[in-house]
């Protein structure tokens, strides 16, 4: 067998998933691409801001001397000085250029953290609805995950938090907005998780990290602030990266930022640091390294998402979807009108709109839509929503 | 404590090394960048070539649409098939796009390699002396490595190579132009290696893969002619990446080459292709897949490296210094005067010369001089090697 038999089990575990993208591509062959109404993924097709091109357009006019080699682990020194200063900026707390590290997008962010924090057989706490490549980072390092459950507006049971922490738990994981759900969990929520924590580590005598995974931060609607999780727990770790606050999915570049009063932080981050260099992740890439040092206060045009959402929401209620309106994010996660949402996502299939089934986030009986596409391909899917509906009502 | 117990002893193992890095900065800081001949690093002071520059200018100019978006995990389809059409040309072998997977430099293409073949407690044999990463890379997926010896040429014992593959063992590792000696494997110790691997297989039952690692592939010297490694065992696969060949180490673009002649190999490339996401890398970056797509054939001028390796050789074996003459890559390693290669390398250091000691390496005795540096680093160095000589003999 060429492949593991652990990698092997994986790839089954997830295999209709993957059989549905290539059914995807099949059906875009067979009727056209204009003709198909794909919000599967999570890959915008808006371009990065002007400000991005800019700076590519200068950097490539004037090459910096040495800018493509080697440097730090940690990523360069004025990339993390410009992205602590926006920090210090954004959260009125005092971050420095050594809290913070360059990685390889919020995917490579996590594996980092994780590597760096986990030993085998250590657990980690997500949250339903969660983005499931969380379970294949934990095992990559020989940790397992437990699962938060939420109500029907996608608020995590925190009675059931509490009872999840165990002497095992090293990490506590939130994502914020949410994918799947696009809900941006408000500080009262933030801060409860943080103080559950806190009577869990006295309890224990353990050392618990609050980890999110942020992304999205910056696509919040409705002029919201965001609530940065460094002011609930002295341990907190955010992940992120610029894949789509400035749409550069693809360039793979992301940050960690360590809350700068947690203690031993100078040991977590010569961690971190090391586990960048030893996953084989080695520096962020260089070249957006440089970019994105001239980018922190810049952000692709959210009232576009905003308006996409308001289209999709209205579209969707009217028709009598159950949807639970994002603040954030450019997902929408509403309940199908059966229970079986595998089967459903198949009749939406029919109708040629493309969306992932629930249960891939771990919950039955709702889909996910990712509107951050066309103006044309959102309209174009609303019959499908229509047609797929009144199919089962 | 902040980081878990395996990492935390891991970075004790190697804080020596960073203790020296560390000690290069502060002399650096006192006597002047100039006065310190730093040839402790693989972090070439060549800029890309022209024609990168070019590739570059001309994509910041006009942007491709989309080209800063997520791809397929496996990379762009005109990338994959500009690598496939060079190594086509080179090994005259039928290379498909399908048998290409875009990495996140050789380190991520390591660490994908090895989490897509290697269960847990799997071996894998690795040649003395190599790049330390190996050990911490296979034990990101929980394998342990076994060293073949090798003689005074750094030439591998292949006797020692039958007895080190056991029933555990998935993978050979083979890594040439060799970091850190320079030496070129030929085909007829290639051909033996898998001569072996292949009795070991039929012997065992089992299914073993030769896995080249081979960044330096492209600089070699003397007009010498490359021996691939396709062609002596069918489960092999290449590791590799532009950061020497285009002098690009900072942007972290590689690649896997699969054999095109590999049973199972649609399973073997689905299974990496799904260790490069559920890893964390996700893609090889965007830009970078874009520029390097219009480079396979283009490498940055060797006989700059050649010549550099001339000075250097003829400079050490002057002052008394026994050094095997390399066929490739940036690297010498020459024989300390004393056999404790960690006090040499102390007394160069007083000499303003750093290098890293051959322990690091798995060679005591030894010591690794990097020679991409500037003519006047390298011709300024020349004195504190052969006061450290002097010192001992």
């Amino acid at each position: 067998m060429a492949v593991s038999r652990k990698i092997s089990e994986f790839m089954e575990q997830g295999s209709w998933i993957r059989k549905m993208f290539e059914d995807g591509i099949v059906l875009k062959q067979q009727f056209g691409e204009e003709n198909v109404f794909d919000l599967s993924l999570g890959n915008p097709v808006m371009e990065p801001p002007q400000e991005f091109f800019d700076a590519l357009s200068d950097i490539a006019k004037e090459p910096i001397k040495g800018m493509h080699r080697y440097m730090p682990n940690a990523g360069l020194e004025t990339t993390r000085a410009a992205v602590a200063q926006e920090l210090c900026s954004e959260t009125g707390l005092d971050f420095d250029t050594e809290d913070i590290l360059m990685t390889v997008g919020a995917g490579g962010a996590l594996n980092v953290i994780m590597k760096t924090l986990l030993d085998p057989d250590d657990e980690v706490v997500i949250f339903s609805p969660y983005f499931v490549e969380y379970f294949f980072y934990a095992d990559n390092h020989g940790a397992k995950c437990s699962v938060v459950p939420c109500d029907d507006r996608f608020i995590p049971d925190l009675k059931v938090l509490a009872s999840l922490i165990t002497p095992k738990t090293r990490m506590v994981l939130t994502s914020s907005p949410n994918n799947p759900s696009g809900i941006v969990y408000d500080s009262q929520l933030l801060s409860t998780i943080g103080e559950v924590i806190k009577s869990k580590e006295q309890e224990y005598g353990s050392e618990i990290f609050l980890v999110s995974d942020e992304p999205y931060r910056k696509i919040l609607f409705d002029g919201m602030e965001y609530p940065h999780i460094y002011r609930f727990h002295p341990r907190s770790i955010v992940a992120t990266s610029h894949s789509k606050d400035l749409a550069l999915p693809g360039e793979r570049i992301g940050f960690i930022a360590v809350n700068p009063n947690c203690d031993d932080k100078n040991e977590l981050v010569d961690g971190l640091t090391f586990c960048n260099r030893t996953l084989g992740f080695v520096n962020a890439p260089a070249l957006m390294q440089h970019l994105v040092a001239r980018l922190q206060s810049v952000t692709i045009d959210v009232s576009k998402y905003q308006a996409q959402r308001d289209f999709l929401y209205d579209a969707l209620t009217a028709i009598g979807y159950n949807v639970v309106k994002p603040g954030g994010a450019f997902y929408m996660f509403p309940k199908a009108p059966i229970e079986n949402d595998v089967v459903f996502v198949d009749e939406l299939r029919k109708h040629k709109v493309l969306v992932v089934p629930g249960s891939g986030f771990g919950m039955q009986g709702y889909f996910r839509v990712s509107y951050c596409v066309t103006d044309a391909t959102l309209a174009g899917a609303i019959d499908g929503f229509r047609d797929a509906f009144d199919t089962f009502t």
